[in-house]
């Protein structure tokens, strides 16, 4: 098995590089690091074009049917391709699937648009496959669905559903052409509260920017505008937890 | 006006310690960090012992009603009291008011048993305040309710709601004494799918630690458990979106 001991290691650069969404496009690939969502990849049946893990990892963990695929690296490479500060030491280099709405919309969707931090766009991911949701639309301006920030708070859902980049202006388009009901939300009482819209077996559910929402037009192109009742004194809620309660509300029972 | 340009200065040395638990409890004091839970601080009625503003801030706001508070910090100082890479300039050194549980317990309650991660808590508090909730109260090994981290994430809601720590095991007696019935949570389909119960005037959720749950004792002595039935793949979900799925379920519309 061959062996990596500097961070400066060309291989090692390369993987590092596979971090950001310029390398990911150039190469079609990504970085995944800690051993649950290495699992969870393996799991899926996808192939790691290459595992990188310390020594400790080998030892430990049942890595023997991937053999062809590990590297093994040192402490100091684990440090140098991971954002956290303490790495776990398992790294996988997986292929981008590049993944495309198909031309006959079905089922639930879940549009971003706009979401920019990428703890709430990974946490959307993992809730709507949690909800049974299939499809996520990364709308203009969301956060990189295979950067690393989001791939920690994704926990692996990339793997369970079709994550798909779209101007959602279409998407919105093609649903309703469908005659798939699209929500979105506001924060705004003249739009309806969630819980007047019953449980629907198909529809399109848009959640937008953290500070500014849903962009107007879009607002406009909808079926209906949802907003959750504050009963409280608390402002807003944060994103993903809005979503989480509007999807398992039009999921139902 | 008083100004202080060194990050050295004593005063500043001390408010940056009312990051710290420790510190908090010595001095019955915490520190707000940021004009949004600075506003809110001040639209509580609540007064702050001192306010650190730079010059930017003192000109741009209108903080002449607390002029007597104010103190003139440079950047330097401000980068020196901020966890934030940027903070924006202006910080509050706030009285921790000690609360505590009525004898007559009324109303809505979200309990926190173990929940680690600063951003969860924060988040939860938050989510607790927007869906009218009265009281979170913190259990064991919950992260310290007034640390930089949980008030970002929480946003000013400890200033709409009661924040009380204390031992669950009687609160939940407590609860139940005055007739409050009180749901645990946990990721078991021997447990009650949510949707079954009806919405509650009043109740106690107890949601559990992020990897391990909520305490064995706990989950024996509620009057039901909840579980969200998970429809796709993913193995569960974040602590504080599961809370709210079941909180704004529990609260109706």
């Amino acid at each position: 098995m061959e062996y990596i001991e500097s961070p400066k290691n060309d291989h090692i650069k390369q993987a590092k590089k596979l971090t950001t969404k310029k390398y990911q496009k150039q190469t079609g690939e990504y970085l995944l690091d800690g051993w649950h969502l290495v699992q969870e990849a393996l799991a899926s049946g996808q192939t790691p074009k290459r595992i990188y893990a310390t020594e400790k990892f080998i030892n430990e963990r049942d890595l023997k049917p991937f053999y062809d695929q590990v590297t093994e690296i040192s402490p100091e490479v684990a440090k140098s391709l991971s954002d956290t500060p303490t790495p776990q030491g398992i790294f996988a280099i997986m292929p981008l699937r590049a993944q495309k709405l198909p031309n006959k919309l079905s089922g639930q969707f879940l549009l971003l648009d706009g979401i920019q931090d990428p703890g709430n766009v990974g946490t959307l991911v993992r809730t709507a496959d949690a909800a049974g949701v299939q499809t996520v639309v990364f709308g203009n301006g969301t956060a990189d669905a295979f950067g690393p920030k989001v791939l920690r708070a994704m926990q692996g859902s990339q793997f369970h559903l079709n994550i798909v980049t779209a101007k959602l202006a279409d998407v919105v388009k093609g649903l309703q052409a469908a005659d798939i009901p699209v929500f979105g939300t506001e924060l705004n009482p003249d739009a309806v509260p969630y819980q007047s819209v019953d449980a629907q077996t198909q529809f399109g559910l848009i959640v937008g920017n953290e500070g500014n929402g849903m962009q107007q037009a879009l607002l406009e192109a909808t079926d209906a505008n949802l907003y959750i009742p504050i009963k409280g004194e608390a402002e807003s809620l944060n994103v993903a937890i809005a979503a989480a309660v509007v999807m398992f509300h039009l999921v139902g029972a």
